[in-house]
């Protein structure tokens, strides 16, 4: 069996995760104190998410825990078997208490009581604050005990973290040569969930705002245990509810670490998170100057700029072409070399699905690289330019391009409920080869 | 007890150190080789550190040791008692020299003689160069035979460590699983300091002007290993004393990544690096248009933007605001919503405090989370703007917006020097209540 | 023996390789399919790299493999002495396939059999697509077996790996304690080079245009890992092979990195990388304003700014001074003091190896700090002004001033066919200085 192979054996069936949305479980002094359980059991389609967390412990005043673990226990039992995504509830837990270890363990033994209905439809728990690998361990102990408490079989509820401290950080790189050791199950491990707030108190960071600390390092260090240990990285909340755009800017940020999911708070910050990582239903063409990427406009099949950061003119011999303010007297060959350096494409799914159709038609026929080629007629101030840029596709760009396509797939098998989505944003016929491709 | 418990027992009174400051043993050809030391060991207040560190290394000619070390001898046992700071001096070591280790541990050994009448006044050594983590061990078993040799309490002499090898940087990640063993004393660990310009050196790294990089994963681990192993992380020179925003500015993004020291090699880098990482007595709103932040300023009870980068006029049915030259027709909520994702708050010490006790009133009375508001009028080119602003804050944002007050309470309980100082910025009201929160 | 003199004496006689060339191995169809081999293997000076990859694994299609194992022999055979560079086939491997890695076995053995007459040329091996430590090992041990089999010296052939996985990047964090364990030969490692390509797909990173991560944490903690364990940090491929100036500037921003060498696919990139590292043969003035870099040119002695960003004007009193539209205005000392901040010094090879005989002089007179001096006339707009700046020099200063002469003497004593190359851009006097400084 290969490494990867043995840590598939032992993994969760989810390889990928896009939206982990937090719902408050009991709410003091509300007549019925799980009316947003309630609610958010009943999300569907793009509105529901990928892993949904009844959340026991900061968003649960601590005088409403025990409440809190009814609700949960009452609602999934209701709702769970109809929810389409998984449910994951978040207990109580910290490396530095006994005792609130000790109620994490009551609060996890109760909810998977068989005799209270809800733990078939319960895919997990969501472990925070831990500390060290022993930390790590101690709470894996306690799964281990509570399936075996409730003859459940044993694996069978995952686990996930939310990483808080440096010590749970510098644990992450040690998971995969403590997991697969006989003494415990930590193969269970699903999510390693960053989660900035409580991490920037236990690293003693502060800003001049309060503002949160971007923690680049934290982000890939927790998207390569991921990697290494076959977990999937989940980025922490994004605070400013109001903020979409700051919202789609984090996760673009984040899927260029490697790290898919992200953390939502409400359902419009679940609808965003889930549509956002999907390629686009339409490719376009970018003009990046400096720091600002500007899209082109398609009418009557050529591409306008209609910025203000680039200005080109015909001369008497050739072209100047002016960026930022910057001109330059050029040929028709350095034209088109600046332009090339100047413009990306982004490609839709359909983009992507065609090139890798390609690629393997071309494999089959024994060949182990192609140039796949985009062109496109680009108009600046009414002078048109044609480009055309070939890149090389071998084995590796075409696993690289597969990503976007084995989430999507990822996708399409584990949420029925979000095709009629899928197929309204891309065609029928683009979700069908998309699922097929690379198979 | 629970790991941080455990960790604190083992630790060093302070959690927080500002100031590392290293200053030359001995200057050659001088009258009194000992003046700078002297001089170093009179400063108070503001002007003193948080550690001193008479320098036995670097800042002094291999030729001088010897009698560095007497120097250090007769300053400390002279005038350590009234220094208002800790002192570890700096001796020399190598991770890969066997005779400048020796060295050390004979400087050490000299240095903390009772007979001297040094080491009732000195708290620890600093060790430069370390490499792996047996290194490091080396430096901790040196220093437990001479408490044992020299009858001082076994882990009185704290040992603080500079990073300036790949190696040390690494070490830096076994921290925690070290300690504790039997056979070291680790847990007398107090500093992690970085050391770039050696550190520079060993990962062989160059840039074309010869300034030192910038070293962002260096600081990250440095950070990172002192909330895992209950250190703390210290960056270190800024070699162009004359450049005092560019201190200032590297000690803000220091803090952003957790490390709230730095070395300095004046008293005037010590006046700047004991200031800065205290909050402002003064709050303020501050417009950030693309990288540049600019601080309203407050007339009449409202915050006046003069800045080039916003303009605002009132149009018949609204408003038209233009953002460094590009202009949009907004209503009033557009307009509110626009001017909120471009300002933010500053807060004070004063308004620190005043939100963590409106915070622990509402949590003594039950409730688990509250609405802070935050509003201000602003007035852009004459037009007046009434924004508002709220921020949830749960246990999490309460502990978060901690660290700054912590800061505050551990100057002020291990600085009496800096008490009037203290006073003089924020007015003795606001340091009572801020000596009093959140005990 | 000291840490770094054990690693040493382990380790491989090339301190830096700034060239990492992959040329295909076989291309399906040719009449001669080892053309291009043929052809790289008889590069010359400027033009070979420091470190040649026959490259059997992506660089050539499945069903050609033992033919490109056959054409390695029979190029290296012919060519192999006269080539200027190490040469290091890459094999087949693969972390989660041991039918793949017993092929890399098969064809390393084949390659490394003495009666091939290629293994006299050979220096070791490029081992792809590894995992974590234990799967180095397998790679390892099957060295050690093919020495033992073909009765070479242990240790003779190196080993260098792709980290192209998370699990790879963590091994490298283990690599300094594993190393001279009794059970491997570890010690063998010789380059530690990135695969960005396939790191992104293990990690599954996306990007809107397919564009790579720039991935700054996997490139810091390659070139720490070389540090503690005394290998050569290399950098992956630049795809866009037409884009020069991308290339150096990626080059550069390895440099701070402490990654001082890169891949190169094509000779013009080996031309690029070869040169690149080493310091300019003349030095000159920048100013930097914002992001922006200028360089001054030289005129009759004086340095003349001929940007737009800076404006200077002699006022009845004093200067006016224009930063990007921003004036204000300064007496003598200020604008000196404004213009140090905003211009620095590019050291050619001879300022370097000046400074360094001048503090070696004073080291040897018994001074252990010098002040440097570099001081220059700047015009801005006809006004002229005269600018001196000191910097200390100690031994920490020397040592990492030395880095860029260390790699000029590296590549003098491994790479004679680049003699004539470096004494006609740097002169014959400069070149002997700067073999001879520092020794």
């Amino acid at each position: 069996m290969s490494e990867s192979q043995r840590l598939d054996t032992r993994l969760h069936d989810r390889k990928f995760v896009r939206t982990f949305f937090t719902s408050p479980t009991a709410v003091e002094g509300e007549e019925d104190s799980a009316k947003m359980l309630r609610s958010a059991s009943t999300l569907r389609g793009m509105q529901a998410p990928d892993v949904w967390v009844p959340d026991n412990e900061d968003a649960t005043a601590p005088s409403m825990r025990d409440e809190g673990v009814e609700n949960i226990i009452e609602v999934v039992a209701e709702n769970g078997a109809s929810f389409p995504g998984e449910i994951h509830p978040r207990v109580v837990w910290h490396r530095d208490s006994p005792s609130t270890r000790n109620a994490g363990f009551e609060q996890m033994l109760r909810i998977a009581d068989p005799d209270a209905d809800a733990v078939e439809h319960i895919d997990g728990f969501v472990i925070p604050e831990v500390g060290g690998i022993d930390d790590w361990k101690k709470a894996d102990e306690f799964i281990t005990i509570i399936e075996d408490e409730h003859g459940l079989a044993s694996g069978s509820l995952a686990m996930s973290v939310i990483i808080e401290s440096g010590a749970a950080e510098l644990a992450m790189g040690e998971l995969r040569s403590e997991m697969g050791k006989p003494t415990n199950n930590l193969e269970r491990l699903f999510l390693l969930v960053d989660g900035e707030v409580d991490y920037t108190k236990d690293m003693r960071a502060m800003t001049p705002t309060g503002e949160l600390p971007p923690w680049p390092e934290l982000r890939h260090n927790t998207s390569r245990a991921a990697s290494a240990a076959g977990c999937i990285a989940v980025d922490g909340p994004y605070d400013d509810i109001r903020d979409e755009a700051g919202y789609n800017e984090r996760i673009e940020a984040n899927q260029a670490k490697g790290m898919l999911g992200i953390w939502s708070l409400t359902p419009g910050q679940v609808v965003a998170a889930n549509k956002n990582p999907l390629p686009p239903e339409r490719g376009e063409w970018l003009v990046t100057v400096g720091e600002n990427a500007e899209s082109l406009t398609e009418r009557d099949g050529v591409q306008h700029y209609d910025g203000d950061a680039l200005e080109l003119t015909e001369t008497s011999d050739g072209y100047e072409l002016t960026v930022n303010g910057d001109s330059q007297l050029l040929d028709e060959d350095e034209l088109t070399d600046n332009l090339l350096d100047l413009t990306a494409y982004v490609p839709s799914l359909n983009d992507i699905v065609d090139s890798m159709e390609q690629f393997e038609a071309a494999r089959d026929a024994g060949t182990g690289a192609i140039a796949m080629e985009r062109s496109a007629t680009v108009v600046i101030d009414d002078v048109a330019v044609d480009l055309s840029a070939e890149r090389m596709w071998d084995e590796a760009t075409y696993q690289a391009a597969m990503t976007p396509v084995r989430l999507f797939q990822d996708v399409y098998a584990n949420r029925p409920d979000q095709h009629d989505a899928l197929v309204e944003q891309y065609g029928a016929d683009v979700v069908k080869r998309a699922t097929d491709v690379g198979n």
